[in-house]
């Protein structure tokens, strides 16, 4: 006799993540990571750890890193919860907030992994189209909903929204919890963070995946209301974040100019791309993350035929982006080579568009 | 207006892990990790790995870590998961096949996180005594269980239940799902991997934490039917196990004559403390973990006296379980520290019990 998962787990599509090609060789440019290495203080920081130690179970609360994150956002620190990625921050507020035939709402497009955590928990999913720039719509009143996951910048068209108009939002549901996904706000120009010294019905949620070129150590936080972060560490598991994860991130907060000039970087290579894209007739919306979205004919075209020249970029198989692909922001000699491979491409487009 | 949290999440009662000291000095008898470094083999793996790839995520699938596993256990690596820690496998095992209302069982005592996991997914339990040796009782029909979680060997005691005793009741109910789980078992005598090949309503689960000296670096794996694998995935975070995490562990697989020898201490260590302790009058259940479970007039009072002394053991402050601590085993030196203590105290005692 089988044993049968729960009806929730049967009906569930699961989220998907990006290629992690296992052959070498591949322009890599498809997981939003961050082509530069981890600061040298980070790799210090790792190679001088007595690695005998790692026989002792990490610390369960991550005390160090949480209260050098306090310092660098100015946020008490029993007001901040470290997770395994912010991957399981955002689980954990789905599942602590969340219940069976609630309703939640998201951007539409935005992070395919909100309506996953939703369909996990049970909850109906009410989707905002943003409009043709990838701006937020006129929202209509968003108390009938439990939560509003609101990515800034929004994935994976990449458009940021300012401050104010996520603080309106904010303050115009009082009873719905507002979480601000904040993973490529280092690529930004400014943060929401002030929202969470303001208003009690909101969480920003960040990572150490992106600018802080730490994908590999998986650490993730999520600063809030005591109320909820209390909730968080009422329900994660025991000892979530690995020792030589909460090393890195700690060492990683300590190298605050290597990570500001590698983001300057990653900006200025992102307008050069964006510039490039749109002199060859793409759209490409304005991103403020470490990636552009490039509209064309066919998205599925453009990845397969990149893929074939050993370059990586992302294609969503999801309505309303089939017709683009994502390009993470990689080195100039990487995006340069992305160049010219689309360059090569647009002929057979002609092609295809003519036949 | 506060958020609040599900139902389940407000009435939750969290786990309590053992205490992780931030001063240095302790002897550290509490969270039953190995008093031994991790093999050569794994800190060679990690000292040599290029630290610059950390930009990248991991593998979300730990490929090579469970195709060694699969060759170690004779198990299609496909019937293997991974995750960050047993723990996390634990998580989603309850996730997965637990809904809100049914019944769980367990016995009374053993891991003290499986009622929490439990309550957090909306479900009772049911526990079953184990009897004054700690061996299991002679059990009703467990067909009404959705799923019965069974350590083995089982802390705090340490009892080790064999293969055929565990086979039966595993055949005994055929549509409820046993998870056997096999955290110690590298200091007992035989394993229940074969269940998984005879039977369609079991897994095994292990760690990476006690007999290969990597707490720190949260790996545990689960091995079952194909079918209940495939879920598992289906609900995990994307990128749930570190880099350095699979690294250490893949390493660790390599190392097995380390970790044979330093198993076979630990379990010659056990008995010797043992032999003390049973000498010193108290009860000590026959253990086949990497700690004993040591019964005396007051559990709590031995906790505090040796805390003072700076040997820290585990207090369970839970029924049938306050006349006790568990002790996790030590080096030679540490465990000789803890029995001279251990005599030092027995004084205080009888002047208690005369008072």
């Amino acid at each position: 006799m089988d044993i049968q998962p729960t009806k929730l787990v049967q009906e569930l599509k699961p989220y998907t993540p990006g290629e992690q090609p296992q052959e070498p060789g591949f322009i890599k440019l498809n997981t939003n990571e961050s082509p530069y290495p981890p600061a040298p203080e980070v790799l210090r920081a790792l190679e001088t750890y007595d690695l005998k130690s790692l026989r002792l179970y990490p610390d369960p609360l991550c005390m160090r890193l949480r209260s050098l994150l306090a310092i660098k956002h100015k946020v008490p620190m029993d007001r901040i919860f470290v997770g395994n990625g912010s991957d399981e921050v955002l689980r954990l507020l789905f599942q602590a907030y969340v219940s069976e035939g609630e309703t939640i709402a998201i951007t539409d497009p935005t992070y395919s992994l909100y309506p996953v955590l939703a369909h996990i928990f049970g909850a109906e999913v009410k989707t905002f189209p943003l409009d043709h720039e990838g701006n937020l719509p006129r929202f209509p009143d968003l108390s009938p909903y439990r939560l509003f996951a609101l990515a800034n910048p929004n994935p994976p068209l990449g458009t940021f929204y300012p401050l104010g108009q996520v603080e309106s939002l904010v303050k115009g549901a009082p009873s719905t919890l507002f979480i601000i996904d904040e993973a490529y706000v280092d690529f930004a120009e400014e943060d929401c963070v002030d929202i969470i010294r303001r208003c009690d019905n909101a969480v920003i949620t960040r990572s150490f995946s992106k600018s802080c070129s730490l994908a590999g150590i998986r650490v993730g936080y999520v600063m809030g209301p005591l109320d909820i972060i209390q909730c968080l560490y009422k329900i994660k598991d025991s000892y979530n974040v690995c020792t030589l994860s909460q090393l890195a991130a700690c060492a990683a907060i300590e190298a605050e100019k290597y990570y500001q000039e590698k983001a300057d970087l990653i900006k200025a290579e992102r307008e050069f791309l964006t510039g490039e894209l749109r002199r060859l007739d793409f759209k490409v919306y304005n991103s403020k993350g470490n990636f552009v979205f490039a509209e064309t004919a066919d998205g599925k075209a453009l990845y397969e035929y990149l893929k074939e020249r050993k370059i990586l970029v992302r294609y969503f198989d999801l309505p309303g982006l089939r017709n683009g692909v994502r390009i993470s922001i990689g080195t100039h000699e990487e995006i340069l080579a992305l160049v010219q491979a689309v360059r090569s491409f647009i002929p057979s487009l002609r092609d295809k568009s003519r036949s």
